[in-house]
């Protein structure tokens, strides 16, 4: 229970609840098929709110212990999950490392773009837990309505209906924005790219969580920035630790993390540790930039804080997007980029003009009316659902010695196989059984996750179980 | 006529047939309101094509001496612009000048998006000369054609449809390209941007027309490179002499064109300096990045030939985009950049990863219907009456000193006034009288321009003509 230390009370109480439910279930009180207390039962029993209970029962579908079954409740899943262990806290080198992963990162995406391929690696969406059907009809209406004038440059910070929208939100994760605190951007990778030109010069070193996405590295390696590879905590991300010692050895110009359901790891930043994060830093006033692309796909009751919540000195800039949770292709971002913002609204003009007028008009007009909301609900619970799918699946199919993390929101898993097996190789002979998977070697700037590999929970269906105890037979051979 | 020895015997014989008519006209032949020979009697009379007298009279329309009206000819106006002088070929300093105009700009752009202003300074076009209303219902009706899959990442190189469009309009500018040597883009700014990002580091210099728009000079400050401003000829664009004499001098990284219609000048490259231009400068291995972006708004015949069409060694990066000509708001741009182009494929998928999906799917069947080529007969030959119109305006009403270009496609104006008018004092007390310019200042590095300003034809009305009259005055009372 090692990370409950680091937990605010308020979710210390929920995964308390989690913890208790979940030692009787693996204790064999409740048993597959079972029955477990309705919400309203618990509640009472443990004179705890409603909500508490909900949170605790949603994070324990999250890690495959039990099931929702429509008008009915709660039920332990008839095919439980063998526990598997976590990965341990990363340990990247010590040293700022040129990044150079770009071939490899090259090669899986030109995979990624194969229709013939089961995609089991690429971190995209589920097209139908997208809202892309709702907002296209959106933008037609808009497109109507608007007319000649939807064609014009929307110049810096961009459309301000969409910032309106997106400031009323941040209330959620704890900020108060003001829709001028915010500049739209071409989705959150845009959002990030403006940050690090903004904040750093070429040479200079960015202290980033490992493993972390390829896409920011590739961002690292293409602006000749150092990556500083922090341990990373499977659960808690960034480890403080390592970081404090980090930045009063080296010299850090930034630190960048994903602070609510990294990518891969699944891991969310505590909110007592981001706000020690945001004080460290500011202590040496180090921009933080932080990427929250997951943050509304939470699994339990509320959004989790972001760490702008805590920001005083303006050094904090807040990316996001609608990629994950709406519609990737309508590549709409945005940052909330503090005291750096005269310089990200020249960055974004001269970088790209404009973001594309009608999506965003598009995406504000759903914010508005609430669908959102709806939408969201309906999305958090499928893509817990297929996380403990997947993870049930690694479970009983992949080899001895895997271990696997235990996502508390987003849809990726990041999965340690047996040290024998190399994922460059697995990743050769999946794509040639018609499946790609995503190596872990392009997690780390160093290479360094040879025997980790993600797997992409959101489309889960009985085609991507099948590929996926395929995928278990390959790793077998390869053990 | 100092440029018709640079420009190909095609082109020399209309503006040979446009220079007779002029005189004609100047010379009191014939008068305001007078009937000229139709086209049809003047090809027979001078044995050359119907084709070719339409190209010369065109001409003459953009030049604002002749206007065509409905169903009975062409007249020779009967407000004539007493023909004003054009500006000299520019005189830059010979120096590298690290760029440096951020503030101004940022104040210029500022007041470009306040709507209680008239705007004539800032070149987007007249919204009812888009085609935003019907890229808007091809848009729709796409977006409900494809459902979820028009959400997905539209990953480099980008759209196919829309490439194989492209590939294939470029034969009618000289070039054979293939769907697989080009990349989109979000707007030609991010394609200029990428190219840039491609061939240069920090500190390298790079050889530009001059005036140019500040958005160029921006992305060059941005990137930290250096802007040496080559003299450029109102009419023909780029001095060859002075950057040839510029390469041997200086180490030059890249050179970057508009070849087709210059913002601010209008210029044209002649088709023979292209040629000689992409030999010289392949000659030292030097990239160009062309950029094109008015290319389609031509007031003769057809398309000038792109440099790019000389290009045997992969270093010509050929840039465009719909925003003057189709829709500024969908952000769809493109770059060939021939031998760089993993490099920008890389580039684009670092710093946005991908372009919104619907618009480019939009654009690509509105140019597959051909749609695309009625749109633009018509915005060809309004754009060309505005032009002649805000000239004589600018002539009737604009004190004696001011020197005007002759645009032979796109839609703006570069003016030289007096010595003694500075523009950006001329810019503040436009603005108390509710105009904006845009400042001569901002398309130099070194600030040179002083007593020039630039304005947009796009939007002629009765109220910009009403405000360029009362510029008209302001610029007076300064001189």
């Amino acid at each position: 229970m090692h990370h409950m230390h680091d937990t605010t009370p308020k979710d210390f109480k929920y995964e308390h609840v989690a913890a208790d439910i979940a030692h009787l279930i693996e204790s064999g009180t409740f048993r597959p098929g079972d029955h477990i207390p309705s919400v309203r039962q618990l509640s009472r029993q443990k004179k705890i709110s409603v909500t508490t209970v909900l949170q605790a029962y949603y994070l324990l579908e999250a890690r495959g212990l039990i099931e929702a079954r429509p008008r009915s409740g709660f039920y332990v899943r008839t095919n439980l999950p063998s526990t598997l262990p976590e990965p341990d806290i990363s340990s990247p080198g010590p040293d700022p490392t040129k990044v150079s992963v770009r071939e490899l990162v090259m090669m899986v995406l030109r995979d990624t773009l194969n229709p013939n391929l089961i995609q089991l690696g690429a971190a995209h969406p589920n097209p139908e837990l997208t809202a892309t059907k709702k907002l296209n009809r959106i933008l037609a209406s808009v497109a109507r309505r608007t007319g000649d004038l939807s064609g014009l440059y929307d110049l810096p910070p961009g459309c301000e209906a969409l910032r309106v929208q997106i400031a009323q939100r941040a209330v959620a994760a704890g900020c108060n924005l003001t829709p001028g605190d915010i500049v739209t951007t071409s989705g959150c990778s845009e959002a990030i790219s403006l940050c690090l030109r903004a904040v750093c010069r070429p040479g200079d070193t960015v202290a980033i969580e490992s493993p972390i996405c390829f896409d920011t590295l590739q961002c690292l390696e293409v602006m000749g920035l150092q990556a500083l590879e922090i341990p990373t905590h499977p659960r808690d991300g960034i480890s403080l630790e390592a970081l404090r010692f980090a930045i009063e050895t080296t010299p850090v110009h930034a630190c960048l993390v994903i602070s609510n359901f990294n990518n891969p790891l699944g891991s969310c930043i505590p909110d007592d540790n981001k706000q020690e994060l945001v004080a460290l830093l500011g202590g040496h006033e180090i921009p933080l930039i932080e990427n929250n692309i997951f943050g509304e796909i939470y699994f339990a009751e509320q959004h989790p804080m972001v760490a702008k919540a805590y920001d005083r000195k303006g050094l904090v800039m807040l990316c996001s997007s609608f990629s994950k949770d709406l519609c990737p292709g309508y590549r709409v971002g945005w940052v909330a980029p503090g005291r750096f913002k005269p310089a990200i609204e020249w960055l974004k003009y001269t970088s790209s003009l404009a973001t594309a007028t009608l999506p965003q008009l598009a995406i504000a007009q759903f914010l508005g009316s609430g669908g959102y909301d709806h939408h969201l609900r309906r999305v958090r619970r499928l893509y817990a659902r297929y996380v403990a799918s997947l993870t049930q699946t690694v479970t009983r199919f992949f080899p001895e010695g895997t271990r696997v993390t235990r996502p508390t929101g987003g849809f990726v898993l990041w999965i340690q196989l047996p040290d024998s097996v190399d994922s460059l190789e697995l990743y050769k002979l999946a794509l040639k059984a018609g499946i790609a998977t995503t190596p872990g070697y392009i997690f780390s700037a160093t290479h360094r996750y040879r025997n980790f590999i993600r797997l992409n929970a959101a489309n889960w269906s009985d085609e991507a179980e099948r590929a996926t105890r395929r995928l278990g037979e390959l790793i077998a051979a390869l053990a």
